[in-house]
């Protein structure tokens, strides 16, 4: 019997703990589902007999340990941060480790401690990152093999809501961390353009998006995410000009939300001190300059010159930012207090379904003609369990976990999923087994 | 005999320690200044009977202590985040201490014990912060004092350059610290205007700015300076409807400096690593959309709708944006690149006089009339040495000194320069001896 430890039961566990009980009798696993919260792992576990639900708590050492050296492999959902002991204790115990998470330097310090033990790091190996590496890079290698020059590769992921639920004028929803999508962008974005570095600043970030067609799904904004320029070695472009990473929103979103910004209500770096009761409308008086002649409304428009995009005028309005409503707190940071009111205007309602989209975009020259060639991929949630993002973190994981499991991936070390003994099986099985394919168009330019 | 510890021999010790000596001998005081060149202390004193400079390094506990506690006042130039254990050691050794910088949290800490051994730890008592808390607080409590009701209460202050060394199209050169000026304005700038709470972000501040008439030195521009709600409670003005404090720029500077905080070459934030021999044309244009049908200028103008500014492209233009020289330096932080640049652009030449600028507006309802009353202030620098600067952070700490020393300020504990028994004989003195005085002006409206 081979014995896996899952830990963290929550959202994004569901589908890759059902996929494993649901070969967990055929292949002779048996999962144990960790989390703080027993009942939540005993939910999700359901009564399997190849299963069990344990309260578990990454901080204890003494349970870490003995829990990691009873596992034959540990898939940690924790937090990206938390992975540190988890991962360092599957080193020393020769055990192989599987994440969902970006490399954090902690982790990349476990490189050689984890080769010479003959363990696997594998990480990066859910959606995003995890599905977009692997799609992109099964995208490259299959240009470069028939002797393709690849001058142009973009790509773009976003966790948005299905069709059938887009039902408000930002044609978002949050089916993800609600305060990851508040600070997104913030920093500054770079990339490469026809061989130029390109810097964002955050405050110019949601006017410089593009248009992007996604077959049957329609037209997308994606708007350049953090650092693209580290992708140029990672997935082996050096030649190529461009080479962009971003993110996708539904058309008209980004210039709404560059209204939010250049107001500076996404700030996270203060605190404000309101009075008790502030409306919104006070607090977004706050940031305006002083005019009686205008309300509050007239002010915003003409301070952000809005005056041709009343698109983005009823947007901020649905918001309730010119209403009597109070705020929920009234103490905070301005993106914090923000927050509160999208998480009640962006709520998901009961029935409501998310969606996936991700798109990859190159141009390629090969015998001497000029090729933009697209990959595209669209999934929807099933319910509010069966979820388009627990679907597309579960299964590449689980999967992976699979292979792993059968001794099909021979790599020891801190790894992600750019080689294709790794990524190959994982999108043959969810295309042909989940329906999880991409749509691919090519056109000579 | 007395003994004075100046603790820092920077370039604005020098009137300071200039006028500790030249009252040395009438007041039977010996001053020792310290700095960690002793070559520089020495300078400073230069071979005065009543003085002597030493290698001080304030790190050296073992010296730090011996030289406190050899001294019966402490005036520390250091840098404000480096007075801790100095006032610490005060405090423990019974000895009191003057400064020039804010009241920083670590100082505030050491309020109940100072006032337990009865120590005086005076802070805030150079140009600003000082001489504007002692002419706000002179002017307010005057108003008060004639049953006057305060309603509005501006005060700005600036580091500028005399008008017969203003020779760039900027009207601005270095005279203090490059760094702040650089980051000057990061955060969010909050005040209050007609009894309203106003938050300015960064990305907006230099677009707020108010214009200001300093008579015989003309127009200057007036952008809020960062946390002003707080000089309610401090300056006593709980029933006023607007304050605002912020800092003085000669006409233009704003747009211009605005059009650089847009393209985010000011930020800190996040470092770049830049190929050797990078161009400041090549630098800025990372910034800009590609687009190669135009200029950079015309890039540069488009992108932030100059089109109706020349004057703001001929200053950006005059700094060498635009042009082929090589950075100075290829990794860093944006700010810490453009820095580079500044400080060659925006340096002294040879005879350059500096100018500092204060402005106090005021209304004031009196006899059931309104009336507008301004404070207004220039000072030039004498030469290189006895700068604005100089003379109007050293002259406030020379007087304080004195004063403490002849025992004719009773209080105790962590102090700022709010009360008339501080303020009065500052002020007088500096009006009498110096020439450093406000002219009044007030209209009824």
């Amino acid at each position: 019997m081979q014995r896996i430890f899952v830990i963290g039961a929550g959202k994004s566990s569901t589908v890759l703990i059902r996929y494993l009980l649901d070969h967990a009798a055929a292949n002779d696993w048996f999962v144990t589902v960790g989390d703080m919260s027993a009942e939540l792992a005993n939910q999700k576990v359901a009564g399997h007999p190849c299963g069990e639900g344990v309260t578990f708590n990454v901080l204890d050492d003494e349970q870490r340990v003995s829990s990691i050296r009873q596992s034959d492999l540990v898939i940690s959902l924790l937090p990206a941060n938390m992975h540190g002991p988890v991962a360092a204790d599957c080193v020393h115990y020769g055990r192989n480790f599987i994440s969902a998470s970006y490399v954090s330097p902690e982790m990349s310090a476990l490189h050689e401690a984890a080769v010479d033990r003959g363990v696997l790091l594998l990480n990066e190996c859910g959606l995003d990152p995890g599905i977009d590496h692997m799609s992109a890079m099964r995208m490259i290698h299959d240009a470069q093999a028939r002797g393709g020059v690849i001058h142009s590769f973009e790509s773009y992921a976003g966790g948005l809501i299905a069709p059938e639920s887009d039902n408000n004028p930002w044609k978002y929803k949050f089916t993800w961390n609600p305060r990851n999508i508040v600070l997104s962008g913030q920093g500054v974005a770079r990339f490469y353009w026809k061989d130029q570095l390109k810097l964002i600043p955050y405050n110019k970030l949601f006017q410089r998006y593009d248009l992007l067609e996604v077959p049957g799904y329609g037209t997308f904004e994606g708007y350049p995410n953090r650092d693209s320029t580290k992708y140029k070695s990672l997935y082996g472009l050096d030649g190529t000009h461009t080479l962009v990473r971003g993110t996708l929103r539904k058309k008209g979103y980004c210039d709404a939300w560059n209204a939010l910004v250049a107001l500076g209500i996404t700030d996270e770096s203060y605190e404000v001190d309101l009075p008790q009761g502030t409306t919104w409308a006070q607090f977004i008086d706050n940031y305006l300059p002083f005019d009686p002649e205008l309300s509050l409304k007239e002010k915003y428009i003409r301070y952000f010159q809005l005056e041709q995009l009343p698109e983005v005028v009823e947007k901020l309005e649905w918001l309730g930012l010119f209403s009597d409503r109070k705020l929920d707190r009234f103490q905070g940071s301005p993106a914090r207090i923000f927050q509160d009111l999208l998480e009640d205007k962006w709520k998901l309602d009961t029935g409501d379904k998310d969606m996936i989209v991700m798109l990859h975009k190159m141009e390629v020259e090969m015998d001497q003609k000029m090729w933009e060639v697209q990959m595209s991929l669209a999934v929807c949630g099933d319910d509010e369990m069966i979820t388009a993002m627990a679907k597309t973190v579960g299964l590449p994981l689980a999967i992976t976990a699979k292979n792993v499991l059968a001794g099909k991936i021979q790599r020891t070390g801190v790894v992600i999923p750019v080689t294709p003994d790794i990524y190959m099986p994982i999108l043959h099985e969810l295309e042909q087994d989940f329906g999880i394919s991409f749509i691919h168009e090519g056109k000579e330019i």
